[in-house]
């Protein structure tokens, strides 16, 4: 094959279209419950815009020189866009709730279910600091993926949190940290502790992080083994988990919550609560996050004159399709559908007829006998077909065969609405 | 202001987000009545692949290499996507009806509801010649607009005649004439005569080829005023033509057909009838073209090893969008929008229940106070506050605020939902 897509990407196909759309209508109508409204930027910005924050990522960025010689960059993600969206926007009241279905891009190695060009749902709570915010997103992050039956947990950290046990550590370079912690998954043990003395741990502050990373469980754990860390700081960042804790159980979500010290999120511009959350089976992650998200407390300050705090999260729609191809959870398509072969003007007319009640009518523009059209039919999966030929015009009637049943009726022609709206 | 967004590029934001989903909705909904499916393919081709049917397009492409070298480029529609997603899946029977709402990218001057990234929603019937094929996505195009209803008419020619028309004249170079015609409206007359010389015509060619464009009416008076230029092959396409019209009048949409000698496309690749929809006021036509389509039987075959005909049209969202807006055919949100003030457990419980029974339910995350939280309902039209601090705690009641007629009631906490839902 001479032309092919791009490395990388991929074509969504019909039985996947539906997917999409299932999956965006599901989502941006639970977000709007909650108050949030849909928003879509270009998909690129000037690379300087996209790299104001973290200069490293320009090396996942798919960048070039527009003709007009501006350095442009697609978007990898839409939270540096909506940042630069309320920027722009001043006049918008504070807080503002968006959400987003859209495509990112990332040239990153491509791998199972991680493609160059991928879609995310998420929102951003803008314009609050209050705990309450937090919880909002994560309980409408667990309302997201809860209204497909999925089996999930949303593992929870705080990045102050674990900045206040590492200043007890006498541990600096906290953002280089969190990138190495961040993919620790992806290390081999030995690469994982070589990066962390190539940032000059100490072999007992090596030993400390290690168990500290380790922890995991609910709040009233976290605090009882933290008991030996705790300075005054650790004290109010535990308390304010516990408030969120309590905001969760009002959200009737607490059975999602587990907290986890290993959770830092990639991105550079996180600042607060960060979360992830995984498929479990057997209470055991299972595959890459779904959803990950958290407070960026400084990001739009970059591009706005003024610090304003924001939160939210992002949930991967090709892993999202995935899970919910593994757990069947997709619901049939109900739209009766036909083909009609008759000659072009009856078949048109009957068309018209059909699709009037909300039924699918194709109709043949081949010119084919009747055995081509029966074939074609049923490698559509058209369940049936209307036969309306010169005999059956005559008599008034049309026949109507159930390709799956492999039955055939007659029906009256003024009855034809009638005998599909029934089957509906 | 430091960062802004790239030159020719715009933001959806909320109030334009509901209007791109309501036509996505309405266009698709229509596309799959008629049978077709959506499709999505990658926001960018190897370059080779978009400018394989015509090289000087690529000075309308946004192309750059890749970190590995490849050259990629922007699609600049979705027609020579699909061509390649055809060619990539020879197994999906034939005809295949597809229908996108999709990004697209042009590097042109900006202007007036003509962006450098922009949405089109388009339909593809590929693998049928007939005239039943042109019929159907014609007209598919016509009910896509009149459910909106908008005034408009299709204007519509048939390259294979004037090419037919333009051998009887000895005018050769028709691809090169071709562009020239279109882009006719754009040029003065003294430009547009220039170039017509440029490309060898004789200024009796000229003269006779200015009648020839001029030509407009229905199939009667395009044949007559063929009279004295028929030869076999223009009869031949006129016969063509007029079983078009008893088609399109089959599909009831007779009225919106008119014949334009003028219209021949922009893009190389269209081979048969080709037609373009303008918005009508007092019969004539008002702004840019709608919506453009027609055949492309030779496109298909640079992608795949055998010929595959094909027509279809994609109609210009911003354009139709502004339309819309223009003859207020946007209906109206019917969800209920309340702010719920109380104290962050309260308001979650209460929230939630709303949110059960359909209502929008925002809760304050700001901890603001009761007028500074009326002042932001009042900023985003939000049409009820429900306000439960302490008082009403105690006597189990919370006061509903109507924030456009200015009442307040008092309604029992257990009664809130049933008292949103009737006014729903």
């Amino acid at each position: 094959m001479k032309f092919k897509r791009v490395k990388g990407t991929f074509d969504i196909l019909p039985e996947e279209y539906r997917l999409y759309k299932y999956v965006e209508y599901s989502l941006s109508s639970l977000a709007e419950l909650y108050g949030y409204s849909g928003v879509e930027t270009p998909a690129f910005e000037s690379l300087e815009l996209l790299k104001a924050k973290n200069p490293s990522i320009v090396d996942q960025i798919y960048w070039f020189k527009d003709k007009g010689g501006r350095e442009i960059g697609l978007r990898f993600d839409l939270t540096v866009p909506i940042a630069r969206v309320i920027a722009e926007n001043p006049q918008l009241p504070k807080p503002v709730r968006f959400y987003y279905f859209s495509k990112m891009w990332r040239y990153e190695e491509p791998q199972k279910l991680r493609y160059r060009e991928f879609w995310q749902f998420g929102v951003e709570l803008i314009g609050s600091s209050s705990i309450q915010a937090d919880a909002e997103v994560i309980s409408l992050a667990i309302d997201c993926l809860r209204q497909f039956g999925l089996k999930f947990k949303v593992f929870v950290n705080d990045r102050i949190l674990l900045e206040s046990i590492l200043e007890r550590l006498s541990i600096h370079k906290r953002l280089e940290l969190f990138r190495i912690i961040d993919k620790r998954e992806k290390l081999s043990s030995q690469a994982f502790l070589s990066q962390l003395r190539a940032i000059g741990l100490s072999a007992q502050q090596i030993e400390r992080l290690m168990k500290i990373i380790e922890i995991r469980g609910d709040i009233e754990r976290i605090s009882m083994e933290l008991e030996d860390l705790k300075s005054k700081k650790v004290e109010e960042r535990l308390n304010v988990l516990k408030e969120l804790v309590k905001l969760i159980e009002a959200y009737g979500s607490k059975n999602y919550l587990e907290f986890d010290l290993s959770v830092v999120r990639g991105l550079d511009y996180y600042t607060g609560i960060v979360f992830e959350i995984f498929s479990v089976e057997d209470n055991k992650r299972v595959g890459n996050a779904i959803c990950g998200g958290g407070r960026y407390d400084n990001l739009i300050e970059i591009y706005a004159k003024q610090r304003i705090p924001a939160t939210g999260f992002a949930i991967g729609v090709e892993r999202l399709i995935e899970l919910l191809k593994q757990t069947k959870s997709i619901p049939k398509e109900k739209k009766i559908k036909v083909l009609i072969i008759s000659d072009p003007e009856t078949s048109i007319l009957m068309r018209r007829k059909l699709m009037g009640v909300g039924i699918i009518a194709l109709i043949d523009v081949m010119g084919r006998n009747l055995s081509k059209n029966l074939e074609f039919a049923d490698k559509q999966n058209i369940p049936y077909v209307i036969i309306c030929k010169e005999l059956e015009k005559q008599k008034g009637v049309a026949k109507v065969r159930d390709m799956i049943r492999g039955r055939e009726v007659e029906i009256e022609l003024d009855r034809l609405e009638t005998y599909f709206k029934q089957l509906l």
